[in-house]
């Protein structure tokens, strides 16, 4: 019998679709060119099957390849060479939402958005937000450790998950931490399998703290000359000791390609800042912030309204979309420097753009030193395909030598694969495929991935 | 040769004392009657030197016992039978720091009030404060994850990390993290270091990030006529949406063996609360902070001058002295629950204290649901040892029963080793011995430790 039948039978007919949905084959790569195959796509209804269908497989030695919302950047949720995809979608159950207590127990299905809004409802407030806030997964936002704008000044996905649910070889649920806020018993497992991207075991539940929510946020955006200036104000507010939420940056050619709502002049080099707290501390900031980022600056805007507020992130939040539209597809990496080299790894993008004859953009989380750098291309087209692969191999290379790191949130998934020998010492690389053995002696969660 | 006699061949005289200094030997479990054998101690000048010390002992199958401050609660110091302790004392040099960047990168020696006042008078903040300030060290720090008081909104120890240097086996200096704030390349061996407690590696220099010093933080303390009133407080706090920065308890026991310089009547439950931001931000959510802990309250107290507040937060770092003062020794374990039965696991600890003839106390960090519960005992009256290690065993179950860890920010160490059984299912444990083994094949990093 088929691998997809037999899981049929021991897990039901509504949770193994006959045929593989193409969509379980690709994530956001699809536009560089990936595409998987895998021998079933399993859709368990919850933890048990879950681990019924990990043991299934771990015996049979098929490749496990879970699966979030397939919001991805890195190819983590390909299947690269057949075995069975577990997709989270069904388990979205919110399992205890405590807000006096401050915490959320959530299936790994769970939207991002969904615990958002959970908390907001209350009156708490769960910072991260990676993007694409719908469509991705709270188990596969643990699974990247997944960051965002308001990262900068709150910390990624991982800093808000207090316990987590998992399922790991050979098909043995677990749970670690817990609904406190402090742990050091037995190792850190919990952190270890925070942005493992589902190659040491599969997520199923996430325990969250919460805060409360901040009464008011407000933006502040600013146009500067070149890259230079640009980052000379990024750099200015923290040296400032400005405790800004986020600090963002979109260089010239991201705002050519994806035209903000924003009064801002076309081609200008644009830092987005936001300021959160009681509304008289944010009235205080926001006015220090027009003052340091407005100082050499070409314009200054401090959107008033909720509704001029909500349309720029709204903006922001779609411009990695409309940079892809602008030619129908993208390759990017989403590379880390330390602030200090940020303008460095920006004019750099474009260099290596230039080299590889790619038009190019980057954008990103500027206070954490985090890069979209991102070239432009025409789906289906294979010498370009192989021009942005190579000048995606610059920009890890471009990281290694400004002393940072290859991926700053969206993991090193099979498109980065091969490139952490370049990164990480041999002693480090070593550790890294003791850890992944002792998870994983078979090497069947996720293979390809992360290595 | 001895061992002593052959590391001072390989490190030099300077570098390995002639006989052990009995200090080496104990930490603050002294009292409760832990004191270890060590075949030789060394003082490496730098990171070589541990790498070598590591090496020559990995090869003889020599243990290997790090210390930083040696303030630790659970033992994790002590070199249990023989082997080297490796103390890092010596390692007190400030690679760099870049305020205007919000980074400090130190070596392990450095005490944790030298990091903090470094950060302090540039203007930033380095938010833990697990206590014992001058002595500890900030590798020893990050080798238990510590906490303290100001964990509740800013996090623990590892929050603060964002790299690390560390030494392996079998002798391997490695780096993970950087001066970057993110970083999702490889697996997260940093956070599993982590609280690791010596046991995967020695780390010998720590990367921070700091933030900026908050412009102003005043305490308000309340006192209440039971345990159950003074946590009820605790929960209005944080159900109330009150972001405070610390949030913390000390029941009337604790209150009459350590009489604070504060006007609360003596043997109450006290709460002390912390907030702190911009002086009007800190005057509104004082304001505040007075109304809710006040209600049902037998008095409230908002310290206003700056002499009173360091005064009470002086204070507060000396009471796990002054409880040990009062007669002679004491022995108490870090539990955690969580937060809506921190009152049952209060009343808990005086229930056990009775039911093993100790008298008993506790106090800690109410908002992450941390007790430090407490056995006081004259030291070298073996029966009252014996009864204060059975009490403190009921004290660790408990922590199982109400759902909660054995341990918030001490660490296993060696006093609750044997313990992780009960509190992590077998599959957990399973990994735990895995990671063990991937990082350290020969069991020789600081053995009987946190198993």
């Amino acid at each position: 019998m088929s691998i997809a039948g037999e899981l049929r039978g021991l897990l039901g007919e509504d949770a193994v679709p006959e045929r593989v949905p193409a969509r379980y084959l690709v994530d956001e790569t699809e536009s560089r060119g990936l595409r998987g195959r895998a021998d079933a796509v399993v859709l368990p209804r919850d933890a048990g099957q879950v681990a019924e269908a990990v043991a299934w497989c771990y015996e049979r030695e098929v490749p496990i390849v879970p699966r979030g919302g397939g919001t991805g950047y890195a190819g983590g949720a390909v299947p690269l060479d057949g075995g069975v995809v577990v997709s989270l979608e069904r388990l979205d159950r919110i399992c205890s939402f405590e807000p006096l207590l401050w915490r959320l127990h959530v299936e790994a299905g769970v939207t991002t958005g969904d615990v958002r809004r959970n908390a907001r409802e209350s009156g708490l407030y769960y910072p991260p937000d990676p993007g694409a806030a719908e469509q991705s997964q709270i188990g596969g936002n643990v699974a990247t450790n997944a960051g965002g704008p308001h990262a900068f000044k709150y910390g990624a996905t991982g800093a808000w998950v207090t316990g987590l649910e998992a399922v790991v070889a050979p098909g043995e649920p677990i749970a670690v931490g817990g609904p406190f806020r402090k742990d050091v018993a037995g190792y850190d497992l919990k952190s270890l399998l925070v942005g493992s991207e589902g190659t040491l075991g599969i997520v199923t539940a996430v325990r969250l703290r919460l805060i409360p929510a901040p009464e008011a946020a407000v933006p502040v955006i600013s146009a500067h000359a070149s890259t230079r200036a640009g980052c000379d104000a990024v750099e200015r507010v923290v040296g400032s000791g400005l405790a800004v939420a986020a600090l963002e940056y979109l260089d010239a050619e991201t705002m050519r390609l994806a035209p903000g709502p924003f009064p801002i002049p076309d081609r200008a080099f644009v830092v987005l800042a936001e300021v959160d707290g009681s509304r008289e501390e944010v009235a205080r900031l926001r006015a220090e912030l027009v003052d340091v980022l407005g100082e050499h600056a070409i314009a200054v805007h401090a959107p008033e309204t909720r509704e001029e507020i909500d349309a720029l992130w709204r903006w922001r939040d779609g411009v990695s979309l409309s940079v892809r539209a602008s030619r129908g597809g993208k390759a990017g990496e989403d590379i880390v420097v330390p602030l200090e080299r940020l303008a460095e790894a920006i004019d750099a993008t474009a260099e290596i753009g230039r080299s590889h004859r790619l038009p190019s953009c980057s954008w990103g989380h500027a206070g954490d030193g985090n890069l979209h750098s991102n070239f432009l291309l025409a789906p289906g087209d294979a010498d370009e395909l192989a021009r942005a692969g190579r000048a995606c191999a610059d920009l890890l290379e471009l990281a290694v030598r400004l002393g940072g790191s290859i991926s700053g949130e969206h993991g090193v998934g099979t498109v980065k694969a091969g490139h952490l020998a370049s990164h990480r010492a041999a002693a480090v690389l070593g550790l890294d495929a003791a850890v992944k053995r002792a998870f994983d002696p078979k090497g069947l969660f996720n293979p390809g991935k992360k290595e």
